[in-house]
């Protein structure tokens, strides 16, 4: 059996991966704001990007290159070169040329739509990096727009015949709300020596219960992008554990990024079992999470069963009053057409509302079918964060 | 041609319907939270309700009493007898039977969620209605929840051979945001000489742009209702003329609705042209309406055009950056490509943005398709009543 452990580094805990941040002037006040990850061997790459139909000139860049493989990605935050056309795209073109040494560079960004990226600072930027670094604490910095915090990870598997590989990633979530910026970017650096093809099937069925499962404001980017690079340093690979350690990896961030919503207080698990099918019960899950109904009773700490209830039925999936299920942690609320809500359980719930982390549970009562999605609630603080917006 | 102008009496505007608000005891302080809309004849119904699965008490109720006529609707706050199955039920058929001299009367709720009727005080409440009333203010009082302002409206429509009917409605709102109530309630009264197949086929087409075209908060609650009811006593009838009075009665109250919404302090349009089709320009629309993200924009009188464009782009809808153009009233920002915001048009933006009232448009250069939607801006206040909720 193989053995997965907790390791320091980042996205540099992987041999032969190097990374660092730097200043170019795009934050203020000489803030980190551009970042680069570059590996000794050219890597296979895997991807997935925003569905969103107005996707950024970064995506379409990737796009089309077609198949290639590459050890250099450039990130800026602050700019999202998105909405920006064709000129957008040659912007791209013109910010990579300047790179020496690197294949097929990549480049990623996030902040304001609609603004032409500042190239002169950017490219000016580019000289500051330092391709023997590992520093990926100042990696994940500088990608950071209105995240509270840097969010980085990197585990060690050890398999039964000895050999090891590493993957570790950084990523940047969304903020709760913010009328700019709302992107999440995550990059993921792995020496396992494992093939394209089996890498890109394993985060996409990943993606599916990890980033694809969290809800921070219910919208998808223009700029959504998740990186997999592999430079098959270690020699070493075994499926089951690849993917048992890339499901902590992307499951840890996307959490991360739940918990670092502006203004948000509590990390909510909606469990929904009993549905039809798998697909309905994740439509039931992700309608509670992005209920702005629901958001605001868990931020009041109100257990307010029936507005859960009355957003099942709003879900549109097959779902009965009489075959439902409400539970708070292991508190049922509503069981099946009985009314067991009382003044001695509103204490009880109150007192499991009160913590940071707790479950909210639906049966269904129709089928086999579940799922886990995550969610935060919705805060004081994020509208006053956005009020404040423009003064 | 016929003639439509604005009169005085809400729902008793009709010849013979009564009305009137009392208070039974379920509000505090004495106010008012019972009505009944009465009619001297018989009435055929029209009916809308939610799409919502777990559908309250009433509705039931009602759609097991198959086809028939009435002459009274009663109707409480205060508690949505939603979510109490059959024993929900059956309280509708204990209540009604306390009634005399009525011809299958139909209940209607609104309140809390999962909570059994307060049958008793209801049923007391019964003995103060007096059927010679016709007291529309009071009855629109009653069946208020969180909304700030009562909302009523009534039209004499004078048809070309001199014969007039009229039409009265009252409607109570959805709180912009509340974790209890957010019930849409509207009932209407006409003496037009309809059938009930030719009522029920204009409403359904009249609902599609008015009470379907707003977004408060994007839920569907347990409860929503529209009802209309036409006792023919004026023995006039024109088909376009009802169908533009309705449409005017139903477009001002849904209106109303927005305007009410909890902390609201503006009520936008969202004018969408050029989709593929109808269909598809109303899930932008309502994409539009229901994105937390613009309606915090809005808030703070950000021009933030990239994120209306995200939001258009994430709808999923068929839609290009090249070909979408987008405008703050008859402010162009974004054209096709062309990046036309500066600072100076930044300064326009916010002047126009500044109005309790505009029109955000977007062309989306596709097809034909086109659809107009109503939502508000997400503000302070209502985070601010929602989490003093439980204090």
């Amino acid at each position: 059996m193989y053995k997965i452990v907790q390791t320091t580094g980042g996205v540099c805990a992987s041999d032969g991966f190097y990374a660092d941040g730097i200043s170019a002037g795009l934050k203020k006040d000489g803030a980190l704001d551009m970042a680069f990850i570059y590996s000794e061997n050219e890597c296979e790459v895997a991807s997935t990007f925003t569905t969103n139909k107005m996707y950024a000139a970064p995506i379409k860049h990737f796009r089309a290159k077609g198949d290639f493989k590459t050890n250099f990605i450039l990130i800026n935050s602050k700019n999202a070169n998105a909405m920006t056309g064709q000129a957008g795209f040659e912007d791209i073109d013109e910010v990579l040329s300047n790179l020496e040494n690197v294949t097929n560079p990549i480049m990623s960004s996030t902040g304001v739509i609609g603004v032409r990226l500042p190239k002169e600072k950017i490219i000016n930027g580019l000289k500051k990096f330092d391709t023997t670094k590992k520093e990926p604490g100042n990696a994940s910095k500088a990608i950071m727009t209105t995240d509270a915090f840097s969010k980085e990870i990197a585990l060690n598997v050890t398999l039964d015949d000895g050999s090891s590989f590493n993957i570790g990633a950084m990523a940047k979530g969304a903020g709760m709300i913010n009328p700019a910026m709302a992107t999440m970017l995550c990059f993921i650096t792995t020496d396992a020596d494992v093939s394209k093809a089996e890498m890109q099937e394993i985060l996409d069925e990943v993606i599916k219960t990890t980033f694809n499962a969290i809800s921070v404001d219910g919208d998808t980017s223009t700029n959504d992008t998740v990186l997999l690079l592999s430079n098959a340093k270690s020699g070493a690979y075994e499926a089951e554990a690849f993917k048992e350690a890339l499901f902590k990896v992307m499951h840890f961030l996307a959490l991360e990024m739940v918990r670092d919503g502006e203004g948000a207080t509590k990390l909510v698990t909606y469990k929904i079992t009993g549905a039809k099918d798998d697909r309905e019960a994740e439509i039931v899950a992700k309608k509670l999470s992005d209920s702005l109904l629901v958001k605001t009773a868990l931020y009041g700490e109100d257990p307010n069963w029936g507005r859960i209830a009355s957003t099942v039925g709003a879900s549109g999936v097959e779902a009965y009053e009489e075959k439902l299920k409400i539970s708070f942690d292991n508190l049922c609320v509503y069981n099946r057409g009985e009314l067991l809500f009382d003044a001695e359980m509103e204490k009880k719930c109150a007192v499991i509302m009160g913590h940071k982390k707790f479950t909210i549970s639906c049966d269904l009562g129709v089928g086999e079918g579940s799922f886990k999605a995550y969610g935060c609630d919705l805060g004081y603080e994020y509208v006053k964060i956005n009020a404040d917006y423009r003064t």
